[in-house]
C-alpha cells in the first residue's frame, strides 16, 4: 500500500501543510514526512524482534510523531490535531494509475491490500480513496508485520488458495523478496516519485525477470495479467 | 448473511436442480436444501463444544453432504460434482432489498459481514452477487463460531471501534441477542421467506422495542439509519 498504491509522501505533507497554515509556523514538511516514513521501518523491527509488543500503525506512528514534532519544533498542536496528523496515514491518496488499473483487475482477479497497515487504516482509506478491494489483508490478521513469513502465508490461508496461486504485487523488493521466497508470485511496480522527485532518480528498477512481473504502474500491470479494460 | 443478506434456500434448490436435470433422478431439492441447513448448527455447536478442531463451512457442509447425497438417494456423482454442490454456499443470491439497501447504507457507513461463513466463501460470494461490502469479517477471524463471543468481539477490534459504535445486524434473534450483550447495537432484520413460502407463517417478527431497529428489509433499515439514497 504506502508507496506501491499509494503516494504517502504527497499526502503527508498536505496534511501537515493543513494543521499549519492558520498558524505562523514554517515546518518543513516534505523533511517531516520523509523523517516519519525513516521510522516506519525501525518501529516494526521493535515489534518483530519481540523489544515490545504488538501495537498497530497508529500506535507506532503516534510514539514517532511526538518525537518528530519535537525534532521539528512544530508547536501548540492540540491533543485532537495530533489524533489528526497521526491519521494522515488513513487518508493517503493513491498513485494516478492505481485504481484504473485495479478496477480492470477487479472483475479477473480477487485483489486486497497485504500491508503493515491494519485493518481499520486499509479500510478508512480505501472507502476515502474509493480503492476497490474485494476484501481487507493485514498483517494485524496474523500478528506479524512484514517481511516475517506468517503475515504472507496467513493472508494465503484466509484466501484458501495455494502459494503459487497468489500474487504479490509492490514496489518494494524486500517484499517481494519475502513473497518469493515463501512461492507467492511476484510483480514489481516502479514508483520512483515514492520518495519526491529530487530522489527518482535512484530508485533503480530491477531487471525485467527479477519477478515474475516488472511494470511501470497498474495499467501495465493489468495488463501483464491479460485484464483488459471492462466496458460497461 | 445466511438468511439476512441471502436467499440461501431458493439458491441451494437451484444448484442442486442443475446438478440433477440432465440425470433422471428426481431430488425433493427443496428438503434437500432444508435438511442441508439443519445440520448447520449441529456442526457449529461440535466445533463450539471442542469436539473437533477448527473446521471451515467447507468442510463442515462436505460431511453433512455426503450423510444427504446417501439420506436422498442421489447417485452417481462425480467428485468434481459434489465438490461444486458443496460450493453452491459460495453462490447464494441476496435478497432483492439487500443490495440496494447497503448501497445506500455504504457513503455513511462501513458496512462488513459477521457471518460463521469463511473469509474465503464470503469474498466468493460478495464478488459474484456485487455485495459492496467496505471489508470482509468472519468467525475464521477468531477461530470462534457465532454465538461465542470472540468472534463479535474480534470483528469489533478489527474495526478498531467501541462496541457501542457497532451495529449487528441479522434476521436471527440468536446473534443479536449475543451482540447485544456484549453492548453492539442491534437490528432485526425480518425475513419470512428464509424457510420457503410454506413456512412464511411461521417466522414470528420481534416487537419493535426488542432490538434497536425492527425492520423489514435493508431498504427499512436504511432509512432508520438515516441513509438516503445518493443520487448519482
Amino acid at each position: 500500500m504506502f508507496g506501491t498504491v499509494v503516494d504517502w509522501r504527497s499526502s503527508v505533507i498536505r496534511e501537515g501543510k493543513q494543521i499549519t497554515e492558520s498558524t505562523d509556523q514554517t515546518v518543513d514538511w516534505a523533511a517531516f514526512a520523509d523523517a516519519w516514513r525513516k521510522e516506519y521501518r525501525p518501529s516494526l523491527e521493535r515489534v518483530r524482534q519481540g523489544e515490545i509488543p504488538w501495537q498497530n500503525l497508529d500506535e507506532l506512528h503516534r510514539e514517532s510523531l511526538e518525537e518528530l514534532l519535537d525534532r521539528f519544533d512544530v508547536e501548540g498542536l492540540s491533543e485532537s490535531e495530533i489524533v489528526h496528523l497521526n491519521r494522515a496515514w488513513h487518508r493517503l491518496d493513491p498513485w494516478p494509475d492505481a485504481i484504473p488499473g485495479l478496477h480492470r483487475l477487479k472483475p479477473h482477479y480477487v485483489i486486497a491490500p497485504l500491508s503493515n497497515g491494519h485493518v481499520r487504516l486499509l479500510t478508512n482509506m480505501a472507502k476515502r480513496a474509493g480503492i476497490p478491494w474485494d476484501l481487507i489483508l493485514s498483517a494485524e490478521l496474523s500478528g506479524h508485520y512484514k517481511p516475517d513469513e506468517e503475515t504472507y502465508l496467513t493472508a494465503v490461508d484466509l484466501l484458501d488458495l495455494e502459494v503459487d496461486n497468489v500474487m504479490m504485487v509492490a514496489a518494494h523488493e524486500r517484499d517481494l523478496d519475502a513473497s518469493r521466497e515463501l512461492g507467492l508470485q511476484t510483480a514489481y511496480v516502479h514508483r520512483p516519485l515514492e520518495w519526491g522527485p529530487e530522489k527518482a532518480d535512484s530508485t533503480e528498477k530491477p531487471e525485467k525477470n527479477a519477478y515474475d512481473i516488472v511494470a511501470d504502474d497498474f495499467i501495465e500491470l493489468a495488463e501483464c495479467l491479460d485484464a483488459p479494460p471492462i466496458i460497461r
